[in-house]
């Protein structure tokens, strides 16, 4: 049955039914659609746009699907064209026509924005939710390797030496930006469309501030043709996401380097890592990899959303049903990573010792040799140049610099004073005390502000998990 | 049950297995697995590699569940990892150990790869089927408007007049071009990589053109590294489907356009067309507009596999698994959207007298003008100069320029002939013999041209719907 | 000059130098690297990291060279890796090894970073102003035409009438929202690299705090790996523009459509509208096309530089040196267009005319129908199918709602009074007085809430610009 | 000056002038829009269209206009909206108002297209160019190392070994792919636009086939209207980039992973690396990189340009001007990375003895072992089975499986036979013989082929490139 037979005098073709029903997708929203129409309803009758009777009636009905809703028990038809006449449908064979009354100062157009902001509001709560959790988890075990020296890369190559805690940290900290970003969203995203009709709002005195309040959004929107014409905060919600993920490759990109053999930074839990079916030495970082993969499905539900609203006139346009599957996917993706990355860091074992081995190469305390001969008053670009020639020197002759004597030294500058030996990575990481450097009171300052973020049962769940 | 245990202490954890089990979605690919496994269980047989009597086992299990995939009606184990192992399993239990044989000399890495090709490959006959009903339904309509004038646009202004045959062919040499782009990449799709191994072969002495050729390829591939890691095909596909969607969504914007009560150039039929729920006029270019939209999810897909292989080494990585869904859900929007704009534009009632009206208007008919004076030997850009006057004389008394008599026109260019007037839209369209232009013997080598392109029996059926 | 040679044997190649070099694009930011290293001496001699005398001669070149970068006179050499080996060749050849002494505890992984932040918070301030300057000429523009009804769309057809001044506002809160994203964008960005060295920070005794705040920064960063392996301010920003153009690209494509003659709802003035070489009628609206056409630009540099990010390992890659080209073409994207866009809709003449004729037409008063019978107690379903069939009467009659008599009406629902006319789109509009609804006292509410948030200033400029 | 005044009352306003002009950018089609420009007045000539003293007149000054183009030395206004006013505004200076008579029977629309079309033939042939170049290099380096093994990765966990002359055909064969989508986008781009007029073709008596020969192309293209509208083959041209930038940045990032002293098979030559301007003993991969890193802005150019089109109602739309300038910096990415990456691989040094010690670790050979198991009638699953068990055991007392004795192995499965011994990495990938497979004869089977695909001239040099 549709919503909009009367000026019609053919069926719609199943062909085109089969293309343009959203119920398969949009049932995601039922919930949703149910809440939106109890407030509704609500709020017709006390407007005494229904009779205090009929509000009673359709307030009933729904709460009863509702519940059904929430059991998954909800008979809907299948061959709905979407959610909404799927609900209304359902009312109607329970109600008879008091059920056609639900739809007046209602449209489908200011529906459905908002159901799906609804949903999303819960989701970004539970998106936050495991973000925090992820960052504790972090947190912990920054906290753990707080002297754990693994070399820094640049270009990946060895750069300069620092705990396991300050790299541990940086995801940290760009997870925080992400929460910052995923607030502006909701801020933005916290307000009611509900009463902008089909597209310029209606005639019968209804009241929007009581149903937004009664469905917790801050307010209602400003400008009906704004409201029904915007996805504004799907494209936003999608950004935060698609930074996310970006995020999450970077660290899946390095845990898939660290547990390579020739690394060998880390071992991943069995739990967290996968087999071959061919090759049965094979211990694969298959959430790493499957979370690097993934931000390419993030990067184009963003992208193909913002090409559906490019060049599309006011206000609402068929286009906009576009808005769901990518969403509903992205959210989808989001949990399923942060769950499970959250799983593999806290049970994976960080090999320090690896770690420090290869800190011990490839001449990355280079720079404090620099620093040094430059902290003498000799121009840095001077010391640079010094300092690469005596590497030059090392590689040639198998040795690093901490092996090197005071007159061997010489050779290279002579200022170098009695008994100067390069500092070994561990010293180097130390010395780094400039605000936010590597030393271990930069990090301890670090770790407090981090910890500070946190709630306190969130940081406990976190041990917990990361300690058994 | 894993394909992989040996190697592990521990079970995979919950939360890992939901994120990375593919058997969701992989389920898709059963029959091609099936057929697969068949073609290698009579390869080892026949290689001597299995005895003639496990060969047979083998043949004997996997056609009984081919016959029940077909039906549906694999009791496949839903906890599955994969499609392979859930095809494995099934075979266990059926057969016992002699199950375990058949992924001697194989591997899931070449598996899946030849099972997606498998897939893609009976698709890509489906779709080239769909664009040829497509464009035969386009052929028709050309023949039946080969006199409809409308006016041509550029920049969404009037700028010369056009036959709708001529228009609506512009679509269907779109659509021949994708179609030979599709089978280019069919082409370079069509190798066999079964036999590849997980990434190196194998030491089996297996023979690769024999299960090519089994299952219909050209070939085996060339370089086992190569063929595990490489996902072009699908890529290439993506690509294909990309601009098809633009091409198609093009048509769908001119279809909106066409049917706003503005233009009137097109009424669509009621069974593809949709109503509103609040606003009982309204009748919606739903299908047009879906396309339109539909065109940005492609877009997403074919951006986001290209993110997903960027920077990836070789040979496998479970970042790979990331190119099914978004490969099916293109595959499911072209077959959707093909079927339901073949309907729409055989069904739709094109407006010759509104698009007639339109092309009297605007001065489409300027060039003409200019042209004229240009034939006579001024330089063209001064005939141009002299008609843009002419053009703003006619802007303001609201006038057509076919309506000026001959001395009117001299006022702007002494040069005009006795008797001169400005051609109206169908002779100024008719005039424009030039190859690929609009004069009606143009249009009709068009129209030979793209029927000599269309199976007899296509045509047929497309003359069928369009009439009936 | 290289500032890196100790350590090499061999000159870079050339085609390696022509391929990995940024000097042709970095130099856009001269000025800031100047003002950064301008800062980072002077904190150097604060802290007698350099002499007092150093720190004088440094700042007394710098600010030389500042002042010719100012005035685009600096003799950087053209062949330089990039803008800050050329700042410091220019600085030796001018102090001579002191020179060398300004790179002390940094690295080019911080400067480059503070640099675009610098550059680009300097960019948002102008894009902001830009964008109050265009949405003070929409409301101005709404101002003017709070009485001018046009028919508000949805799917192109007409759905229900609109003021032009709600339409207008409509855009000017997609704006407010692209503002308020651009301001959290900033907040994130207004922090100071400088100081984080390659990777690690220094062991020098730098003052992070001092550089910060005399570059106006509101504080350092927390992390010095983070810090020098982010680009999400670029990223935010970058997401920023592609809504934005999002939405100019929707307000484009309505010019185009309303310049279209069968539109007829604004003409551009020739101010901003352009020719044809060939056609002497046109008049094309090609700020708006272009406009239009650039949000691809925009949407492919965020997809860009997300795709570089994507599984990038901590801290500084080469790729990320990606980051700058997209971005500044994007700067320049968003300022030619909304410059661009302000004059175009400054000077636009609304045809309120035609868009009442157009409003007249097509039905768009059905749902006012309706909503009267609903009120009545009809149930709105029912209320939608009377209606319904009453406008596919009237379709067939070719009459206009408002012309039919109670008599006529009545045989579609008896329960229509004595003298019942349906209202006429002014009316229609008028009685929609939901809050955001389209009842000119709404309409004004929304003027005011819009004048609130612009400054006097832009508003009276913007007033100027449309009345003269 | 414009080519389109007369229409118009007022000049366009500098800010719309600055926004819409394209000389800055198409400035780069100056010399195929003057090659269009001679084969069109030769053509007008020919057909009588224009006098033989014209066509003479036009041909002499064009000529001229060329020889200037070729020399950079076109004393062009900068000020010019578009190269093609550029060139016609030079010729009227030289020539007067013969000058005006080249544009007859023709538009700037079908101008842009065939300049276009020319630029990218050319431009295809260079790149093309260099691929071959590119995969000899590639033959020539792996013809060096057939002896040399490496661990061929998956997950990047050791798989199984391979010979480095397999790894670095797998390139070559992703190329030869690449360089066939090259061809056939060449093929369907080798029609001519010229004489497709504004949109509608032309009513003069032209010659299209004539102008088409005289340019080089295949034939004209079919329909006009399609011509003008159609950037398909920009779009498939992005898209073959698109998908040679993912295979470069597939071998960028294995460059940059086996130029990390962890892994140690790389080193490159010194003038294809950078060093840093801090750290004095770093040398970077910045050419493998920058290469990953521009998989970004072409991928964002595929992206935008089909963002582009999405929607764009036929013929032109000034929103097509965006189709030059990501396909002129896509040409510049691919040639720089083309150039750039064929010197560095040229020049690398592979380090065989760094491999072959990493393909002794990690259990690469285990599949050799379940292979022999099953050899021997165990199922596979039962061999995969114990080979996991075995190599358990070996991880955990610190060996290789190599070193086994046969009663060590026994304990695991009693199958093994006196003296059997578990094949070293080198015999494991010598044993893999299956077509495509990594024998030393296979690899050499794919030299041959690849040999075979290679100019000798190309091949030559290459060797001369490698070998000196």
């Amino acid at each position: 049955m549709k919503l909009w037979g009367g000026r019609f005098l053919k069926e719609e073709s199943s062909e085109a039914a089969a293309f343009t029903h959203s119920f398969g997708f949009d049932i995601r929203l039922a919930r949703q659609d149910v809440l939106g129409s109890l407030a509704h309803a609500r709020m017709l009758a006390r407007q005494g746009i229904l009779t205090q009777g009929e509000g009673a009636q359709l307030e009933s009905a729904l709460t009863q699907i509702l519940g059904e809703v929430e059991l998954g028990e909800a008979p809907f038809d299948p061959a709905s064209e979407d959610i909404h006449s799927a609900v209304e449908m359902l009312l109607r064979e329970r109600l008879g026509d008091v059920a056609g009354k639900l739809h007046t100062a209602r449209s489908r157009n200011d529906q459905v924005v908002t159901d799906l902001r609804l949903w999303l509001k819960e989701q970004v709560a539970e998106v936050d939710r495991l973000l925090l959790g992820f960052q504790a988890v972090l947190a912990v075990r920054a906290e753990e390797h707080q002297d754990t020296i693994l070399p820094g890369f640049t270009h990946l190559q060895h750069a300069q030496p620092v705990p396991l805690a300050h790299h541990l940290l940086a995801y940290f900290w760009m997870l925080e930006r992400d929460r910052g970003r995923l607030a502006d969203c909701l801020r933005r995203m916290d307000l009611c469309p509900l009463g902008s009709g089909a597209l310029a709002g209606t005639g019968f005195p209804i009241d929007r501030h009581f149903t937004a309040e009664e469905l917790g959004f801050s307010g209602p929107t400003l400008n009906s043709l704004d409201t029904i014409a915007d996805r504004d905060f799907v494209v936003e919600f999608l950004g935060f996401a698609a930074l996310l993920m970006a995020h999450l490759s970077r660290l899946a990109q390095e845990i898939t380097l660290w547990a390579a053999p020739e690394f060998g930074f880390v071992e991943l839990d069995d739990a967290y890592a996968t087999g071959s079916s061919i090759m049965p030495q094979k211990k694969n970082p298959d959430v790493a990899e499957l979370v690097r993969g993934k931000s390419g499905r993030v990067y184009g539900h963003l992208l193909g959303l913002l090409a559906v609203l490019k060049g599309l006139p006011l206000a609402y346009n068929s286009d906009l049903q576009e808005d769901k599957e990518g969403l509903f996917d992205t959210v989808d993706t989001l949990t399923g990573a942060l769950t499970a990355f959250t799983g593999m860091i806290a049970t994976a074992r960080f090999r320090a010792d690896a770690m420090e081995r290869a800190a011990a190469l490839g001449y990355s305390n280079a720079t404090d040799v620099a620093d040094f001969i430059a902290w003498q008053g000799v121009p840095f670009r001077q010391a640079h140049e010094i300092t690469g020639r005596l590497v030059v020197a090392c590689v040639d002759s198998g040795r690093r610099l901490e092996e090197m004597g005071t007159e061997e030294l010489r050779a290279f500058w002579d200022g170098f004073p009695d008994g100067y030996r390069v500092p070994d990575a561990r010293a180097s990481a130390a010395a780094r005390s400039s605000f936010g450097g590597t030393s271990p009171e930069r990090v301890r300052e670090q770790l407090s502000a981090a910890a500070a973020l946190l709630p306190p049962d969130t940081l406990t769940d976190a041990r917990a998990r990361v300690n058994g």
